[in-house]
């Protein structure tokens, strides 16, 4: 392989490494890979271009359109994947390995893509929550709404996932329709800039939306404003460098930090030997150990038992362990590759050594073990350690200092209570993780251990080969930690969204609203015209149509009729005087179901048309009863549009159903699908 | 008045003032009101005390139980707020300033029990967002919930609002189930303690969930952890210098900030002399101005007009402006009290200086202006003072320098894009205001402003009295902004409960959601036995409680007589060729109404029971068509129970409808209101 000379991409150009320049080794062979330059780029220059040409360029887009974007880069990138893997081996990752990191990468973007197609609009405005009424007439109202910051998002970049913590944080971000600028470790950052140069290849997002730093950022934080967002990943001592920089404090910059924690494990109290719990978990722990060569932040650094089964898991893990073959990551039947560096290496063997001060070591000597295809002394080899300890609640350090590698240690526990307290003991962690088939030992966990871990994962005999993993982060829920894991919170569907984006309380009135958001909102003005709106296409209707249908009179026959027909003869409909001697009803009144029916026998158009069908139905509330001998009429008002495929697109309907006297005895939200 | 000796509560007992005492003034007279100490307290001791004491007493409720303690607490304030206005007074604040501090402090308390009770469950786990599936057995499912932090949360509050800044604050984090450690501002601490002292004897909450400090907060932030939370209002200087606090960065400790900003009103281009936007805007910017001498965080200091109608703006305002009478605030007929202090009028009138530099002063002379029924020289009094600048484009100082008293600055704009840019030169504000009657100037508005503002309000001919004016947060909606606004949140609902609460990504079984979050979830467990669920009370249900009813079968004759009765002759119910046409249809189909309606017919039970009611039905999606002879089977699950009264409460069922293959047609949410 010859070696690599990174470059940045600036301003929409690509800029040769220059300076003095530093050689980035192999993890296995010690070989040189690739070189950094040490030059400064134009800082104040990069974070204009985001902020003058990416923003407004990305803004102008809508959620969907960006989104459809990051699917065909997920596509992109998943075509050509295989010269990844190439890159990562030098990572020291194992196959394995670089499939969490580069696979895991791309399915982000997939989940991605598709969560914000489903739950953001087709539009530049995300609305947040529910209309709040804010005035009797209802002539006054409150709508939270989000839209992109005007800034440039800084992503900092951990050396352990290369390709998954780049499309992790980017997803989010242009999805949002802010600008990113890519900053990625050092050690692993070959791999970082041949993904990142296939993203710029691939011409799916516009100019200055993204931008890359091989090298040093210089003096970039210096010129953040308060839209703009720093997205961290790595040790605590970094991030509370950056975290102290007057510009990040003085102008309220955004911060989401994620950092390293002591995850925890707790075999519950119910998981003896022999349950299906007790070996999810000790395959749990040793995939957790050795994975990744123990460098991920999610990994599980702390092993809580119970007293009873603290020898059956210690030797559970060490004949797993035994059979873990360390050495070359692109041999056969090699188990665990290399860390990522040699510094990581000495880190790793140094913090071990402070482990060793409060628990004794019960497998893996780091100066005796055995390395496959690979010279142990060039390569950042380390073995997996298992360390043992009696007094867990007397330690501090195995609550407080992380061997960044396969290093974990097992602790012994009294009671659930007192697992919980000790797991708490990590002052805030990514995850925590429980195995138990009890729900009430869950509970327990989520009341009093939940404040402290960004997330609880419970796996058990009904998980089984489903479950995702102690130490797999998802798209779907959020990842980030109090405390000693940063305080920040990543992914989580639209939530990772939201940190990119400045939510605004908008007061207004309905019409404003409606404006603001294109959809009709009550009390919004309303257009009845012809034709029907049932004969519109999707792209002809508007928020606001209106078509008002009816009346029609409900007669004691009909209701009678309706119970007899459908079989319901709930006595609230056939008995005077036991309706009248519930709370809610002056005496019998209609089914609610009837109301629908005759709602929708007002308003349908019979003959076919671009309404193709009527899926669903939201948020009904029936708000007055029905007495026989009412007349009813109903408004349907086009509420929202969302396109779903080429050929049809959702219509949301706002339906009103009112009695003689103007009364709303029913509101509910009708959904259908519409022909182009 | 004697003069108050202002007490800490610290760890269940009042600490009387010791050390050398500070003499706290009448905004008014001058005279000395009250008297701080400046004794150092047992911070440690207070923050364990909260910690051990208040966070598990607080925990144990529910967040009911807490949302009605806090409806107590308004109610017993409410009682009392006379003896509040009398200490007012000596603030600087009218009747009407008070009202806005005390009766709007209570408002919120109001507010925050309602919707925590609509909106929170009545359980002790909040469940954040929809159930994501991630796995395609649904074994494996995800989760957020939140739970309160485990630490305590610490209020600096400002000087302006004593009580309404203390209420404001308390009210969610005491729903959160956190105990707070109260430190008011000093220029007007004896109000808040006054008040405080209220909330204490009312004895509504547990011991240790509320403390005070009158005085310093010593050493109190660097005792906290990633548990606990400081939420301030007050200034950017003092908010950086606090930020920038060792322990608070280190330790990821939440930190909330609500700092002063330039909020802007803009005239928007439709709202001509002449139009009711345009008198609208005149009065509120007056409002704005005067109302508590102009000591709001959220007052208007920035006034965009469209250059035509500068003269016509400031000719109006100096009409208002000269009417408004500068006094004693006890005095009937004086619209403005006094500053705060002698000190904060000296900042405003140096402030003021500053301003000058930019803009010239069109209204309001320090050195000439008449105070009534009060010495001028002793009380903290100042005009309002309306500047004027030609050229916003080039000032710098207008955007950045607040007088934090009654005084604004009028601008001149272009265009509404140059308005909104003008807007975003503050660099972050709490609320931004534009006044117009177009739906397509504020959906710009939103679309280029909004990132730079927490809050955007609109107001027109529609809003009409109902508005609740630029400068008042409501508890609704979302309080804070980015940048120079402190890049915080507060209120805005269930949003500001949050900030007090963890979110926890859960991943587990159904099973294990289900026992966590006390509700049945698609997967878990579900327990048919006799009697039928319908005659069960709400405390006898318990989620997962499931019945089968049915089968059915769906004749073509009860289609087509469906569709008679109710009008509903939609082709795909009634013409086999055309339905056959449809993407969605494989012929004619039976009506989701008569889906619904059958199921309710197989599962009702007619005879009074507890089931009280069927109130309304969320969520229904049709999942797969009915055709002529196929049979039906439904389930009906209780999903979850929320009392609502002390009669009934609200049971969710989750109904499923199942055709002769066992494949889904249609899912959906039903509520009932059921006896205790």
């Amino acid at each position: 392989m010859s070696v690599m000379r990174l470059e940045s991409y600036a301003a929409g150009a690509w800029v040769a490494p220059s300076g003095d320049l530093k050689p980035l080794r192999s993890a296995v062979t010690g070989d040189v890979v690739a070189e950094l330059g040490s030059q400064k780029l134009d800082f104040a220059g990069m974070a204009d271009h985001a902020r003058q040409v990416g923003g407004p360029a990305l803004r102008a887009m809508t959620f969907h359109d960006r989104a459809f974007a990051i699917k065909a880069l997920a596509q992109y990138l998943n075509d050509r994947r295989e010269a990844l893997y190439e890159l990562s081996y030098e990572t020291g990752a194992t196959k394995p390995d670089s499939m969490i990191d580069i696979d895991g990468g791309i399915g982000t973007l997939f989940v991605y893509s598709s969560k914000a197609r489903r739950e953001l609009p087709d539009d530049r405005v995300y609305v947040d929550g529910a209309l709040e009424q804010l005035s009797r007439s209802g002539n006054f109202v409150g709508q939270h709404v989000a839209t992109p910051l005007q800034g440039v998002a800084v992503h900092i970049n951990a050396f352990n996932f290369p390709v998954w913590g780049m499309l992790e944080k980017l997803a989010p971000t242009l999805i949002a329709g802010v600008p990113a600028i890519v900053k990625p470790a050092s050690a692993t950052a070959w791999l970082a800039e041949a993904c990142f140069r296939m993203i710029v290849e691939s011409g799916l997002f516009p100019e200055g939306a993204v931008q890359f730093i091989a090298g040093s950022t210089g003096d970039l934080l210096d010129r953040l404003t308060g839209q703009d967002v720093v997205s961290f990943t790595g040790s605590a001592s970094t991030a509370s460098m950056l975290r102290a920089n007057p510009k990040i404090i003085g102008s309220s910059v955004r911060f989401v930090a994620e950092q390293d924690s002591l995850n925890a494990s707790v075999l519950g109290p119910d998981a003896a030997p022999g349950t299906p719990e007790f070996d999810a978990f000790i395959k749990e722990v040793h995939r957790e150990m050795t994975a990744k060569a123990g460098q991920k932040c999610t990994a599980v650094r702390r092993i809580f038992v119970p007293d009873a089964h603290r020898d059956a898991v210690t030797d559970a893990l060490i004949a797993r362990l035994e059979k873990t073959v360390v050495g070359n990551p692109r041999s056969e039947g090699v188990r665990m590759g290399a860390l990522a560096s040699l510094a990581q290496r000495d880190d790793v063997l140094e913090k071990a050594g402070i482990l060793a001060t409060e628990a004794r070591r019960v497998f893996g000597d780091p100066d005796a073990f055995s390395v496959t295809d690979a010279d142990a002394g060039a390569g950042a080899f380390v073995p997996p350690m298992l360390f043992s300890c009696d007094d867990p609640d007397g330690a501090q350090k195995l609550h407080s200092v992380e061997a960044f590698g396969p290093v974990s240690t097992i602790m012994p526990y009294r009671d659930l209570g007192h697992a919980l307290k000790l797991a708490n003991r990590g002052e805030g962690s990514l995850v925590a993780s429980v195995f138990t088939h009890d729900p009430a030992v869950a509970r327990q966990a989520v009341l009093e251990a939940g404040a402290f871990h960004g997330r609880l994962y419970f796996a058990n005999r009904d998980t089984g080969k489903e479950a995702t993993g102690h130490g797999s982060p998802l798209p779907h829920m959020v990842h980030g930690g109090p405390g000693r894991a940063g305080g920040g919170e990543e992914l989580g569907g639209v939530r990772g969204v939201m940190h990119y984006m400045q939510r605004t309380a908008i007061q207004a009135s309905p019409d404003l609203i409606a404006g603001i958001t294109n959809r009709y909102v009550a009390g919004a003005s309303t257009e009845e015209k012809e034709p029907h709106p049932f004969r519109l296409t999707f792209g002809e209707l508007e928020p606001g149509r209106t078509l008002w249908a009816g009346p029609r009179e409900v007669t004691l026959a009909d209701i009678e009729h309706f119970a007899e027909f459908t079989g319901d003869t709930f006595y609230a409909h056939m008995d005077e005087e036991a309706a009248a001697a519930n709370p809610f009803f002056p005496g019998r009144v209609a089914h609610g179901y009837l109301i629908l029916s005759f709602a929708a026998g007002m308003f349908v158009e019979a003959a076919p048309g671009p309404v193709l069908a009527n899926y669903g139905l939201d948020n009904l509330r029936f708000m007055k009863p029905v007495s026989p001998g009412d007349t009813l009429k109903v408004r349907l008002t086009v509420k929202q549009k969302t396109r779903r495929k080429d050929e049809y697109g959702e219509v949301r309907w706002d339906v009103g159903v009112y009695n003689q006297e103007g009364e709303q005895v029913a509101a509910y939200e009708l959904l259908t699908m519409n022909a182009m």
